[in-house]
């Protein structure tokens, strides 16, 4: 190596050494008889000093470097009279003896510092650049380690890391696919992976038992923010299991990322039904952070010539602690916010829970003190406490106030980026009715198993049908997400059935997998992690972006390397596309 | 789980134990009073034993179990009267109790059995089938163990784990790109990586120092036998370092490998120069296995009236150990093997050393003993060997020269798939000309840095440039490759025009890469390995294909998926495709 050490492992134990680092020059502070430059490298911080006195035209040379230059600097290690204990080598510093130019750097377009003045574009434009941010750069450092200790884990508990293609073939049922057009077979099409699903089946059918893979999948969706065409999951199938099996065992994984990358013990994963995280928090994703639970008005309510009440398929509250002074102002502004069009509420109901005990609603004119005090009862409310009532549309009202309930813990400081409050999410529906659709479609994938209990409804009534499925949640996000498979051939053209495939559709493009159930296939069952989401979940980030090395705009757009792009009339022909 | 065991592993120490298993019924035998039943899963084989007089009902139904039904088995471990010394658990039995199907099989469409009577077609179309039979499971296990161990040793290294991206841009440079029409952008186009190469060059100039992947890659190459459209590379980068620390990283870690997968302490690795390997193995993959060097007899054979070598450019010899007893019928074979298409010599002359000392050629008529002793010498043959001696066009006749070593290796049992040699192969040319597009081409890449002590010849005489390009090789396979790499714009520039790119092509295709060479480029180098190949090399298997879990091919089809598929109309139409 050119260098002999990094620029974050000197201490007071090397002093006197003579040493080789090399680096970027970080910032350079020129004193008059000394020039003191910080340079940088992944591993850290060191600084260096040139001595105008002892070494005139080295410390005039180092004058000249601007930032950004990449040096190897020959010095002896010395204490500093000023230590710095904000960095690991904040108590030595070098005295330089001489240096090389290993590179020159024209002036980067933003600051390398970890607040930056680059807005989103140009730091995409140059991320090479962005990533020698300490932020950026530590991101992918915890990426790096969250897989590491993943596959710990996993490689402890006996799975098998296997590689499935990345060239398969398209599948509507989904998202959409990118597609790969085939040169050798021209007219047909590979499809990039959504997820490794059929292939993980077949590799239980193939008698692997557990595998996991941590594996690039692809939709090509209208990208949101914080959607990005190519992301990565965390892919896991095992063998022999019962649900309870797949629980514990990934109950573990998370319980051991926690401990290895964050040092914390997450303890026991609470477990809710899908029908209580929606009646209590009005989502199937619940931020249990904090409790705020919803309360069902219904009957508390109806009858007492309230129109808007009286009306409303579903009239919900919640507790907001403490806040019973909440000014007009305040309560007009938490209005407007319901009523944007992204929630499309009529209004808020509230009632203030005095400090004194009086209790004063919005609609006192229908309500009276008794009435009221039982409102306060459901909602657990105490003196002192706001509660806030919404009603309207059942499916409307309750993600409305699931919003307000999370808007409400923001506003509250509930949902500290630091503290992590895990769940499992059970008993999923199978299937979900899609009115654009007139049809049923599978709430997970067609691939999971009805509950067995459930099972004789399929036909009769399929939406009362709840499923052997589960997810993981962290903070209000659903990090992971399976379901125990069906293995049963008759079983899987019966749900392709109900999903309105045809026969020969099905077997057109799920024959193989059907196929194979029929060459002796076990119970099985799997999961998988949003693996971007969960990086930048134990980075305390809203967005995944920083946590992808090279990740794409809301267009789609590379912008670094500029792709999509133009591809040569000859790539076209050779493609059949022209 | 299901099972409270694994087939693999009860032993006498669990005699009397309860146990349930869970597996595929691999074979049974009907033995009148008693029913033995192998049971099979990924860790192993347990002998299920049903008794007639005990349990009548339960061995009446275990006979009527078919060849891969998959079965949840009660019962109690005992001693076994007939050991099985071959398998894990061959010290032990399972009285069965009882046991549920839970999944029939109906008959698979070959044997699951270590040698099977299925040839490659069907095995392919049901390769979750062929994962059963243990060398394919095997192999598979054996890839993960090269994996976890690659990983062990490079996160020990401090190497990161970075993902680059999938969708990435067509570049005309190498082979031919898979592309990914874009929906968002019609008419442009992502392609899949043929490797990370400016990726990670562009993490270096990000400064993450030590950066690796094992990760898919993609050509669109027509196949050959053993090539794969998608494969997968070990990928590494790391800044400030000289040629010899790529060396030393890399030997550690295929020494690491070694001890961990195989238990054998490979040892330091021989270094060859590129010019060496040609001249003394005619290639530059030697396999050293075996010394067997090819001598060069120009001087030795000219003048002496034979037309054959007077006329050629290059006349090479090896010396077969052993082999002066060679028959008239083994000699015409070995010529007509020299003289097929492939290699296409006109002609094999030879010279037996017999043991008595006496030397006998093909071409007495010419050369006196004299010079036959003067050939013995060259090739350093004793009494009793055998030299074979080509003759003709330079390139042609040192390429059949090798081939015919190898052979002659392999003949001679030198070529032991239990033996492991491995070599650095060092100084590779910069560049080669190519007749057919009548330009220089690069020989690793275009990213290769010159040699500084040859950077003077690159406008003069390219040809004679070497490169800071080493190869691995392992028993005549190139395993691994790399470089020190380009971090000069200017440098980079200059080569790209070398290579016949415009300025405006070179800026368009690459720009993004010499622009960030601009802003602080630390001196870098990588390499990268063929991971599939590394693994079947592991394994003693000529074929990669066992080695993927899903392989496609040689028409680049996957033919248990079918795939490449027609898509839709509608797709074609949404892709601007139609």
């Amino acid at each position: 190596m050119l260098r002999t050490h990094t620029c974050g492992e000197l201490s007071l134990l090397d002093v006197n050494k003579k040493v080789t680092l090399c680096g970027w020059l970080q910032r350079s502070r020129d004193l008059g008889g000394m020039t003191f430059i910080d340079l940088r490298d992944r591993y850290g911080i060191t600084q260096l000093v040139f001595n105008m006195d002892s070494l005139p035209h080295l410390c005039e040379a180092a004058r000249k470097l601007g930032r950004e230059f990449v040096l190897e600097v020959e010095g002896t290690v010395a204490e500093r009279s000023n230590k710095n204990a904000k960095i690991a080598t904040g108590d030595i510093e070098i005295i330089v003896t001489s240096f090389t130019v290993l590179n020159a750097a024209v002036l980067p377009p933003f600051t390398i510092e970890d607040q930056t003045d680059g807005g989103d574009d140009i730091r995409m434009k140059y991320r090479y650049l962005d990533i020698r941010r300490a932020p950026v750069r530590d991101a992918l450092l915890l990426r790096a380690k969250v897989a590491a200790a993943t596959r710990t884990y996993l490689n402890q508990q006996q799975f098998v890391e296997v590689e499935t293609p990345v060239l398969i073939k398209s599948t509507p049922e989904g998202a959409r696919d990118f597609v790969v057009p085939s040169r050798m077979n021209q007219g047909e099409f590979y499809a990039l992976p959504q997820s490794p699903q059929t292939f993980k089946q077949l590799l239980m059918v193939a008698g692997m038992d557990k595998y996991y893979q941590i594996v690039k999948c692809f939709r090509d969706e209208d990208l949101r923010a914080d959607r990005q065409p190519e992301f990565t999951q965390i892919d896991c199938e095992m063998s022999f299991v019962s649900q309870e099996d797949i629980l514990e065992t990934f109950e573990g994984m998370i319980r051991h990322l926690f401990q290895e990358v964050k040092g914390i013990d997450i303890g026991t994963l609470p477990r809710m039904t899908y029908a209580d995280a929606m009646k209590y928090y009005g989502n199937d994703k619940p931020d249990i952070r904090f409790d705020m639970r919803i309360a069902e008005f219904g009957d508390l309510v109806h009858g007492k010539n309230f129109k808007v009440f009286d009306d409303a398929e579903l009239v919900v509250a919640i507790c907001a602690k403490g806040c019973s002074e909440y000014t007009r102002k305040q309560l007009d502004e938490l209005t407007d916010w319901v009523k944007r069009p992204q929630l499309g509420m009529s209004g808020l109901v509230y009632a203030r829970y005095g400090k004194d005990g009086s209790i004063k609603s919005s609609v006192d004119k229908f309500y009276g003190p008794e009435e009221l005090s039982r409102w306060m009862q459901a909602c657990q409310a105490e003196p002192g406490d706001l509660v806030l009532i919404l009603a309207g549309n059942e499916h409307k009202t309750r993600k409305a106030m699931s919003e307000l309930r999370l808007e409400m813990g923001e506003r509250l400081g509930y949902r500290n980026k630091d503290e992590f409050k895990c769940l499992w999410v059970l008993d999923f529906p199978l299937l979900e009715w899609s009115e654009e659709t007139s049809r049923w479609h599978a709430m997970h994938h067609p691939f999971t198993s009805p509950k067995p209990d459930d099972f004789a409804n399929l036909a009769t009534d399929p939406g009362s049908v709840r499923a052997n499925a589960y997810d993981m949640v962290i903070n209000g996000v659903e990090v992971g997400g399976g379901s125990i498979r069906i293995h049963n051939k008759e079983i899987q053209q019966q749900m392709f059935q109900l999903l309105g495939f045809s026969p020969e559709d099905a077997q057109a493009q799920f024959g193989f997998l059907m196929n194979a159930f029929e060459f002796g296939a076990p119970p099985h069952g799997g999961i998988a992690f949003g693996f971007d989401r969960l990086c930048s979940l134990f980075g305390g980030a809203d967005s995944i972006r920083d946590y992808i090395a090279f990740p794409k705009n809301n267009a789609g757009r590379d912008v670094m390397i500029d792709s999509p792009s133009a591809i040569s009339i000859e790539q076209r022909k050779e493609l059949g596309l022209l």
